[in-house]
């Protein structure tokens, strides 16, 4: 033992030391990981930002980041009395002052009562505050018609990235051919490929039909998940509805469906339904998973294992700094319930100030409170927007020769295809990069808009794509759309 | 493939199915953690607070939870300072307020700034804020006398936990004996075994010497490498200081004997430092792992690998519920350097109050701020009861027999041993718990006091200790020593 450390210690007093970690020596695991909503394109944003900032000249005067659903950085303003009440939470003196509204006082003091020591800044139990799970779970009520809620079946997170991750952490064993195989929907938000990469599972994609504005089908889940059986054991499948970049609002016979193909096939869900407020199509609405399978009665009812995603960064408050959200669990096994505490105990709590934000997103004023007016208002201004922001894209994108976007029915993305020239795609493979990205960063580098390739999000072989995300000002968006559509148009006379 | 599944489909309408995901199936890496600080003694605590709510007759009126270092639960005030910049950038219309000093408005602002769209809900780069990151750089220079610190090389993280344990993911490789050992010092904080249990990596333990209160000695660090190299590749070291839960402070030598042996035995460092701000005891001073490293000059300041953690949750504003924190590394190869920021990327960002709060914390009030005499005084309060605590605590236990208590130099526990009389640990034994969590749960169900048995830190075999915080207020704190002291007398006499 002693020669062996020693020839190494006697290398490295010499200098010829390699470090300890290195991209050989590193997870690999972790190599392999993807995330391309924040991945190249973004890194050259933030570069180009800084070169600006240096004043070097550019074809064009600011970045645009539309390729992260970020609402308040595109210059939404927060809910007021969201705000309030978590000011009130940091700084309790305030509860004295003539500034806030009396609803807002109250809130405050009913959250302050639920933390240790009466402060934001004591640890919570790791499933997060009682109070504020109970008031989930009588959210999670009235949106689902009264299907009751357990709040011992909830637990807060850090936003809902922590809770998904978690979840899938407890679904993945095996090796080799028996390893967990987790179904995902392509294309998809590259969380689930990420944390599928790094638990070292099996990805196994089913196609979703953008020729059906991106509807999810069960013969296309049933291809995956056979074919997958040869080289793993399918456990889950991860469904987001409203569809993540896709868009798409699933109608209830479509959940329905999927509910009896993970029974039949004995798969465990996951809803990522973070966009749940998300609704724009006429026509459409959203459905959550658990209110569907509770409906549909045993033995979907009573049997069919369940996990639901809800966040605080979407909707119409977009509060993604606070890192507040939740998962519901429904039908899964206590001992594994208990597991799953005993897992988010290490980390010891969520963030408490977005346990506070969240209790106020899910019980917001009563229509008696002061301030219910003010509240709905803000509520519903940024919904109507959101919705007629998703409206424009459609049409401005739809007018375009060589794009095609399906409808925005909700959540806050556009995912159009586009046509690339031959001799593009060519150039792109000499360069060693997806075509889309190539089109991407030349978009990024000559106007200024920041979007992301299809290629993140997985798409079918030979077509291409980017995600762009609606929230960019209404007075905005319209010359965004329309330069994005110019240059793809430029772009593709380059390059015929 | 049809029939396989069909049978599971039949048998599932039957009722016959078993749930997806059980004990046997699930991740049984996960299922292995164990994590004391929030175990059952824990779950117990809070069933009992319940049922003095409910008004069941219990020996005590209320529970103590010493379980777990979180001050402001304890009663602790949080800084005034740090609260105020923290509610004006939660809710920008204060900054109007004259509530709030000029000093504190100054600070929100340069937060706001530095934030997507000026707020406080938009998502950050994954490695947090470079503002704060140069903050932060600005203050570990101060701290360690002037050696640079580069703020590319830190990384905001949510809690110091999160960083910890992104650092351990990345170090994790290799299969059967090859698989990556971890060297962690006995008693730990058990963030450690539990991550190592989740990553299926190797806990290679070494004892910390506590008849030399507690200090880390090589010889028994080498031992303990030697000997773990036939079942893993040992590949990490990590060093908790000031030690929790032993509450001991290295000394210079210790941590330059640590560094030698690190970079002889090609060990990447971490350092848990998240307690640099508490040491007590005269003549201890805390020196960090980076700068002593620097100054021991090449090969050590430009080849050994480390990481260095610190937070918010600890200090003299123990703002435990925020989930801030940072890691600095130091010698890391620049293209793992990368790999880690994209892991840190699929989870977004750290909490944004979080990032806000430990801005504060690394950039005080200048000496001519308004602000700056109260901070000094409320942070000199904090830490000066602290350190009565501790030394409080110490002397009472020492007077106990059968309690033997090291000087607490640091951090906010003491970690007691104490005798067992021989009929106690076999009637543990018979009921199947380690003895040392037999009699913490005798001492919650007779005293209402809540400590964590050594056993779920780990400890030398057939001895016994307990961890308890020295945070109770003082006037709470003393009766409580006695009341343990006491508690501990009579299971002595009940079992002699």
């Amino acid at each position: 033992m002693a020669v062996r450390t020693g020839d190494q210690g006697q290398a490295a007093m010499n200098g010829l030391t390699e470090k300890v970690l290195t991209l050989d020596t590193m997870n690999q695991c972790v190599r392999r990981v993807e995330y391309a909503v924040r991945g190249p394109i973004v890194v050259r944003a933030l570069e180009l930002e800084q070169e600006l900032r240096q004043g070097m000249k550019k074809p064009f005067t600011e970045v645009i980041r539309a390729n992260i659903g970020d609402a308040q950085a595109m210059g939404q303003k927060p809910i007021t009395f969201m705000r309030q009440v978590l000011a009130l939470c940091v700084d309790p003196e305030l509860l004295s002052s003539p500034h806030f509204p009396e609803d807002a006082k109250r809130r405050a003091k009913r959250i302050l009562q639920a933390c240790g020591g009466h402060s934001l800044g004591a640890y919570t139990i790791s499933s997060g505050i009682p109070m504020i799970r109970e008031d989930v779970a009588r959210y999670i009520e009235r949106r689902d018609g009264g299907i009751p809620s357990d709040p011992n079946n909830i637990f807060l997170s850090t936003g809902a990235s922590d809770a998904i991750v978690t979840v899938l952490k407890l679904l993945v064993a095996g090796e080799g051919r028996t390893r967990t195989g987790v179904l995902i929907p392509i294309p998809q938000y590259p969380l689930y490929s990420a944390t599928v990469a790094e638990l070292d599972a099996v990805q196994v994609n089913y196609y979703l039909d953008e020729e059906r504005a991106w509807a999810l089908d069960v013969g296309e889940l049933r291809r995956a998940l056979h074919q997958a059986r040869d080289r793993c054991r399918p456990r889950a499948l991860c469904v987001i509805n409203p569809g993540n970049p896709t868009g798409q609002v699933q109608t209830r016979e479509c959940i329905e469906a999927v509910i009896r193909f993970a029974f039949e096939e004995r798969l465990f869900l996951l809803a990522d339904e973070v966009y749940q407020d998300n609704v724009y199509a006429e026509g459409s609405q959203f459905h959550s998973f658990k209110k569907v399978l509770t409906e549909m009665g045993p033995p979907y009812a009573t049997q069919q294992e369940l996990a639901s995603f809800h966040s605080t960064s979407k909707g119409y408050m977009g509060e993604c700094g606070f890192r507040g959200g939740y998962v519901e669990v429904v039908n899964l096994d206590p001992e594994v319930q208990k597991q799953m505490l005993k897992l988010m105990s290490v980390r010891l709590c969520p963030p408490v100030s977005g346990q506070a934000l969240l209790d106020v997103v899910v019980s917001p004023p009563e229509p008696s409170d002061p301030s219910s007016a003010q509240f709905q208002a803000e509520k519903q201004a940024v919904l109507a927007e959101l919705a007629a922001k998703a409206k424009l894209t459609e049409q401005v994108f739809n007018e375009a020769p060589g794009i095609r976007c399906n409808p925005v029915q909700g959540a806050m993305y556009s995912f159009p295809r586009m046509e690339l020239p031959p001799r593009a795609v060519q150039r792109a493979q000499e360069l060693g990069v997806a075509p889309d990205m190539f089109f991407c960063m030349r978009l990024l580098e000559e106007t200024g808009i920041c979007v992301v390739p299809g290629s993140g999000f997985g798409q079918r072989e030979g077509t291409y794509h980017f995600r762009m995300t609606i929230l960019p000002p209404m007075e905005k968006l319209r010359p965004l759309l329309e330069k994005l559509s110019q240059f793809h148009a430029k772009f593709t006379r380059e390059y015929s």
